[in-house]
């Protein structure tokens, strides 16, 4: 099985997690008529992108409203959701967490944000996730009946070593569930993906939440998935969109044979490694 | 002295090394006119791209009289210059080596390409560098009145790990003389120079060979620099051309602390080690 059939659900996240759950099951519904394999929700699709909200919204795995229903509705349809991030509760702390569900509804993956996303352009954007949320410390990567896919969560993608170590671990996919914002989305958003598929000869996909003009911070959305050759394959513009796109992963070993950058790369002189 | 007024020499490269070290003076005298401090040369400024002109143009580093030219020039015009790469012989082996000519002309640096350029694109691109070229096995970084400078050669700039090297040893600059050609380098070879500018936040040059119909490789041409923010600050076309730009050190320092990706590496998680 090479081809895998996927939905982005770039969907308008608002500050009611209801509303937003709803919009989830919408959008996860309208994948399953176009019978696709593998669905992918946005980074924070039950919460508004920004700290005050992350500690509202936050969940305890064992009894998340949102994983409980994202379940139902993996198992319910036999289809794999990666059900982009929520905050996530343990003990004092909150993560931003992706969950990647089976098609029994199992979780069979979680990866907590590597990377937090602490940045100042004067002006123009600041954030600082690390005064609320603590970092993971694990790279993730699951097995799935298409092959292993590694995980990482937005800004995660900027950091070329995570990418390497998942790839490393045989991920043919990364995911990352994203939400870039309105300056360096149209700055680095895409030639982030294109070139981390690229040099690892990956399908690299993000999948953000739409540009919503009355939440405090606006994603860029523009959900994308980017080819082993660096190609764009699909990719949404700001607003509320489903991609659903077929990708072949029998592509990946083609293009390894006859570029072959991860034999060609000098493992005798340099390495990565886990700490 | 943090501007640096650079020369790009994308040069047409003939099958005759007296008329290419003749349109290198040329084109370095024209730059000199200009009034740079850092003049660089493309991938095998001095003989075609191919394997059989790589023997026959090959030669020793003490009796070389490319090196020997390029130094006079640099000496007499008080400039640095990067003498992009020629085939040089040692004992028995080839390599491909960039030398770095400081203002007196001495050589302060030199790099053999660490990646050797081995693909097989079917019906398209087949080069086996490595059928008469020996690699170089160190990571290439050099002190200059301008601050660190880093050396790649042309199929290096695929492989992030070396970035990263070269940038840990403090480089704000990454110069890979390169010849993609028809192509990869309308797939590859911008995103490379602005990915591996993007994530490591420094200025990153490619100079390359102008693309000569009558050879047997077409160089893709394309010289570029691209800023630490990921822009693409000057771009040639295919054909021959020289590129006169300035780029603004200080601009590395500003984008570091607004946008701190290389504090924000997880380097308790993973680390690129020398072996």
């Amino acid at each position: 099985m090479t081809k895998v059939k996927m939905a982005l659900c770039q969907m308008n996240v608002v500050d009611n997690k209801e509303e937003n759950l709803k919009k989830a099951s919408l959008m996860i519904a309208q994948s399953i008529e176009n019978n696709v394999d593998f669905i992918v929700l946005p980074e924070m699709f039950n919460c508004p992108y920004s700290n005050d909200k992350f500690i509202e919204y936050a969940e305890k795995e064992k009894t998340s409203e949102t994983l409980s229903k994202i379940s139902k509705l993996a198992c319910a349809n036999k289809v794999y959701i990666l059900g982009g991030s929520i905050p996530e509760k343990e003990n004092d702390r909150l993560y931003n967490t992706s969950y990647l569900f089976d098609k029994n509804g199992d979780i069979i993956a979680k990866h907590r944000k590597m990377h937090l996303f602490d940045i100042d352009i004067k002006g123009r954007m600041t954030f600082k996730e690390s005064d609320v949320l603590t970092a993971g410390d694990d790279v993730t990567v699951a097995d799935t009946e298409f092959g292993k896919i590694g995980i990482g969560i937005c800004y995660d993608v900027r950091f070329p070593e995570l990418a390497r170590l998942m790839v490393r671990e045989g991920a043919l996919i990364l995911f990352y569930p994203g939400a870039f914002n309105m300056t360096t989305g149209p700055a680095h958003w895409e030639m982030l993906f294109k070139s981390r598929a690229l040099d690892n000869q990956v399908y690299c996909v993000g999948v953000a939440p739409a540009l919503n003009e009355d939440a405090s911070y606006h994603s860029y959305g523009h959900s994308i998935i980017a080819s082993p050759w660096g190609d764009v394959i699909a990719e949404a513009s700001e607003k509320e969109s489903l991609i659903i796109s077929e990708i072949d992963l029998s592509e990946i070993k083609k293009i390894r044979e006859e570029l072959p950058l991860l034999k060609n790369k000098r493992e005798d002189l340099y390495e990565i490694i886990r700490k």
